[in-house]
């Protein structure tokens, strides 16, 4: 069965299809400036040369009717009509308190989904005009929901609470929701594989660190612990992203520069993070890397903050079995896996096989045979995940 | 020699005389609702009876000159004259990054003082009140500083950096700076002392619990992290204050509940932390441990933060040989002590010794001789720290 899977924006729409039973990828693409000027298709797949062309496209329903007329084209196209589309996986970040796993999308779903909008206003309203257009052009063919935030709803309460007052959790849900659940939820259970043993059994930590970047905890197969909290705000130093600061840090700011509220936390969503310390260098650690003071800087803070988290996280768990490296910057920069497991994780007797941190795109152990805890790199593979979460439930 | 140690909040001055020699002390007391109706002072002393009386004092002037009065009075004081106070020592709780030590108080000194108002509006123009009353009144005494966060000096700029515009710390001195800087320093010294080891061989974690809290690092005799932050909101969850939460919860409550960022920070600093997370029980943890579930609630949260902190600094430290349980709930909760260790620590290779933990009021390592990391109680000793600095600096 041909699983489509989709990652609707407010104004983009990232697409993949791929063949439930083999696991292959058929094809992919994005539209891009959907509702804007200079709207973009982009698709490719196996076997043919990969396209990108400038397409008015008014709304997300317009964009899917364009990547479903290429999926279907006779030339490049790579299924002979919609028939042959057997269900669609929405990627949907926010599940709020109401979802602990991906679910067929109904009525009262999508009701439930408009109702964590609070928590996500720049992402669910988006993710439901893609499950809407979707729907209208593919009638009938069942549309699952997979929730960024479901791998995490199994945090204890200790762990999900805010120190506030509790009425703000009550009153408006404010606690840790945690993002990024479909990598940790791959990417841990393919660790549980690679060593061989019960997922239930193990405790793992997975580190995605991507652009957005969070650190979770696996413990006997669930999650107890993740670094981003009621946003993706929280947590690691990310590309822009501030992660943990004082938030007192916040008022005297407001009070310095006369900023709005709202004004400060699009500095501390789009300004900060290794492009903030690097003193507006770059969030592209393959330039943070390049040899410059500002660079360095940036890649010291990232590297304290992320063995802080794991530290964190072996002492949440009570020890840990094996560290998982995933997302672009863990899967790519070998540089700072070697400083993170060099300067600060010797405790927990790891020992980095240098050959193996410099492989690249495989998973793979690169730790030597002796080491106490075993450290992957295990490249992420959301859309999979997803087409096989929505594959489960429409078999 | 005597030292006065003095500690002057807004409205209120806290004291005690120190026999430099000795490190005994002679005489202690409060000044309470200074420039409020209702003024009150409160003094004890060594062979005397502990008295209080309610004595208007419009001014901290007034204030010092009562305690100065207490000290030399025939009756119940415990010195001749003013001439036998060598030196003042003043808790200052901010000195910026233009203070790494504690220094004799010159112009120069107060005027830099002053500068580090902006990082800490409460606390430092109520702390110079404090020095110019006893400047006035004790002339020729030397005044010595003693800043709150002289101790966090020595940490690297990966761990005080914030991961935000790079220009917030070159313009205004954003950054972590930590405090309980004198406790810290105290109780990781003494850990090393209890140790038989020379302090900068070592890697010692100092929790400092009290209705404030932080955790810091010191390693081979250096601080290279601390969990308070550019105020002391950041970290644990505390008494009443937060700790840290996503910053993004700010913007929401703001939304949500209309209320100004300067609101919120108050409720974050005055109604969260275990008060908060009891949905407003209590912030006392005698009252937290009397066995309902709101107070369970707020422990396990406590418990976690403060186990997570200890865990990120062993990473932050590539290891640990000593642990520091200090300050009221550090050294007066065998049950929070316990749930630390027990629940989370273990992996250290930390065996508690239940019979020592029960133990009250001493220094007194709580682990068993096994234990690969061993973890003390030791009870903070600020007054005398600061004595014994501002006596190192006039003796």
């Amino acid at each position: 069965m041909n699983i489509l899977v989709m990652n609707c924006g407010s104004s983009s729409l990232k697409f993949q299809l791929i063949d439930a039973q083999t696991e292959e990828l058929t094809a992919k693409g994005l539209c891009e400036r959907i509702g804007i000027d200079g709207s973009r298709i982009t698709f490719s797949a196996a076997g043919h040369k990969k396209w990108s062309r400038q397409v008015p496209m008014d709304n997300h329903r317009e964009a899917v009717r364009l990547v479903l007329d290429a999926l279907t084209d006779r030339g490049t196209g790579v299924v002979r009509d919609l028939s042959m589309i057997g269900a669609v996986g929405h990627r949907i970040v926010h599940g709020g308190e109401a979802f602990s796993k991906a679910c067929l999308i109904t009525k009262e779903v999508k009701e439930a989904i408009a109702a964590c909008s609070d928590l996500a206003p720049l992402h669910n309203p988006a993710n439901l005009i893609g499950v809407e257009a979707c729907e209208a052009l593919l009638p009938g063919v069942p549309m699952v929901a997979v929730f960024d935030t479901a791998f995490h709803q199994t945090l204890p309460e200790e762990a999900y609470l805010y120190a506030i007052p509790y009425r703000y959790y009550e009153q408006y849900k404010i606690r840790k929701y945690g993002f990024h659940g479909t990598s940790h939820d791959y990417v841990s259970h393919r660790a549980a594989q690679l060593l061989g043993k019960p997922y239930d059994t193990l405790k793992i930590i997975v580190c995605h660190l991507g652009n957005g970047a969070s650190v979770s905890a696996v413990k006997y197969g669930k999650c107890v612990d993740t670094s981003m909290g009621m946003t993706p705000l929280e947590g690691l130093a990310m590309g822009t992203r501030s992660g943990d600061l004082d938030p007192s840090i916040l008022e005297f700011i407001a009070n310095k520069e006369g900023k709005s509220i709202g004004e400060i936390i699009n500095i501390l969503n789009k300004e900060s993070g290794v492009l903030g310390v690097s003193g507006g260098f770059s969030s592209d650690f393959r330039d943070l890397e390049s040899g410059l003071a500002e660079g360095a800087r940036a890649l010291g803070v990232f590297a304290l903050r992320t063995a802080k988290y794991i530290g964190a996280y072996v002492a949440a768990m009570n020890g840990v079995d094996a560290i998982c490296f995933t997302a672009g910057v863990g899967e790519n920069s070998a540089f700072m896996r070697d400083k993170i497991c060099n300067t600060y994780l010797g405790y927990l007797g790891i020992t980095l096989d240098e050959e193996a941190n410099h492989k690249r795109g495989e998973e793979i152990v690169i730790t030597t045979p002796e080491s106490r805890t075993k450290v992957f790199v295990i490249p992420t593979n959301e859309e999979l995940a997803i087409a096989r979460q929505t594959y489960a439930l429409v078999k």
